[in-house]
């Protein structure tokens, strides 16, 4: 087969459903052949941020599933949900074209029927970062990636890396509530000017298009000066600030210091950590982060 | 095979693990073998109610596994989880007398380790009765049972009635969050004078234990009563109200009325209802409750 064809062929074999009931029956299917399943949770609007995530869950898993559901419980901000953008056409494509199976797409009355009364909460990890700056926004994400869990049931479960507080809150969620599933961060996918993906660049202007990478640069020097141990962190994140000021950030939610493992504040990077940034560009907010590896001396 | 034959036989083949690492190996060879699971959920201090529950799930599936944990997160007053009764021996035995397979006693650092932070909240259903005298009690009765459900993964879960609430929200999480499990009521189990079977009967003294039954024969009187539309609610409710205070219970934390499903107050029994109660005898507090079947006409 030439490539062409064989794309073709993979496109053809994308399924779609929009039911629990119906994905169970597809899922079902797959484990009743003994072979591993694996889930990647997208609000659409998808690029290669997201094919990574399919990549990825594809080298692990037999089977791709991939869902596909605009969760309005985790905006915080009823503009932000209006302002999502959507293109279930165009995400078929190319979930077909990256090896995905099968792609769930419910609405939202499946997902929130009526009466609907449950919340899951995860305190602490939620609590500082966006946790501060978008009131209800983890207890929507915790909720909803629970649902989509205990939905399908994976194997494992990829999410990227891009929205490192929601990783972490995931995980947590998973261990405490034993749900029964692999949670894998993916790292993030960037620009060749470091700027991360987003769905959200898209509103950004051509002349704030053109500064959006300084957020990268900023992160990528701070977070080097930091495992360094150049100074206090306190200094080095001042500096950080006041240089994405210059670029035209206002305002700058955070640029934080934190521990890799359970967000707490670090006066230093004397253990696995991680750097993180919301900041906003010509009315558009960008988020962040980049490992921070305490240098051995 | 003599009945005491089989008893000791029957005994000998429940298995106790605390870890649901050994609770997922164990249920997954049942599962291996395409043998259906009951769960059963309890706090110990086994009586015949509790019994029943077992025995429903005997019939209902090919095994059963019971849960002891006296889970400290739903319990709203530290002298009530202090004063919980715990008879490990004694609640082995019955299970084994019982039919039970598995049982899953896990410590508190097996179900709450270090840095444990989720909870499960279901609205609601959970605001008035229990929810308005106990304040956190079903966050921490859904948290433990979502966390038992997914630890067991059973095909089946059964609880009293005579926690009608917690039966309620149960089943409300268990839908809202897509938990794969069918959750099953079973009927509370009685005295012969009505009173219903609790742990929390043992502390009665012999003078109040003489008298509690009047809360059961109050319930069943106005069940009657609203049946028939003998009156309003408001009067039915309030004769059994001033019974209840002539018995001796006080104070009288509710008798209310409400739609068998969603819980919702009502003043008149035109749909499937429950009439529930909360009384203190003694310094014991006692719940009960009973269906109220709207009469046709």
């Amino acid at each position: 087969m030439t490539r062409a064809a064989m794309q073709t062929a993979s496109q053809s074999e994308l399924q779609i459903v929009r039911s629990v009931a119906d994905l169970r029956r597809q899922v079902g299917a797959m484990r009743g052949r003994g072979e591993s399943v694996a889930l990647v949770p997208t609000m659409g609007a998808l690029h290669d941020g997201h094919l990574a995530l399919i990549r990825h869950a594809r080298r692990r898993c037999r089977h791709v599933v991939a869902s596909l559901f605009v969760n309005p419980k985790q905006f915080d901000r009823p503009d932000d949900l209006a302002a999502y953008p959507r293109d279930e056409a165009g995400d078929r494509e190319q979930l077909a074209a990256n090896g995905c199976d099968l792609l769930f797409a419910p609405g939202v009355a499946q997902m929130y029927p009526a009466g609907f009364a449950t919340s899951v909460n995860v305190a602490q990890v939620t609590e500082p970062l966006e946790g501060a700056h978008r009131p209800g926004h983890f207890a929507g994400v915790a909720t909803v990636v629970a649902k989509l869990l205990l939905q399908c049931l994976p194997d494992v479960a990829a999410f990227g890396e891009k929205d490192y507080q929601q990783l972490i809150t995931i995980q947590r969620m998973v261990r405490d509530l034993d749900i029964p599933v692999e949670i894998d961060g993916v790292p993030t996918v960037r620009e060749a000017d470091g700027l991360a993906l987003s769905s959200r660049n898209r509103r950004l202007s051509a002349d704030a298009r053109a500064r959006a990478a300084e957020i990268h640069a900023v992160l990528t020097d701070s977070a080097d000066a930091l495992a360094d141990g150049r100074g206090s962190a306190a200094t080095i994140l001042a500096k950080g600030r006041a240089r994405l000021g210059r670029a035209g950030f206002e305002p700058i939610d955070y640029l934080d210091l934190r521990a890799a493992d359970d967000l707490t504040q670090l006066d230093r990077a004397d253990r696995p950590a991680r750097l993180l940034v919301a900041a906003w560009l010509d009315g558009v907010r960008l988020i962040d982060n980049v490992p921070v590896v305490p240098a051995r001396r």
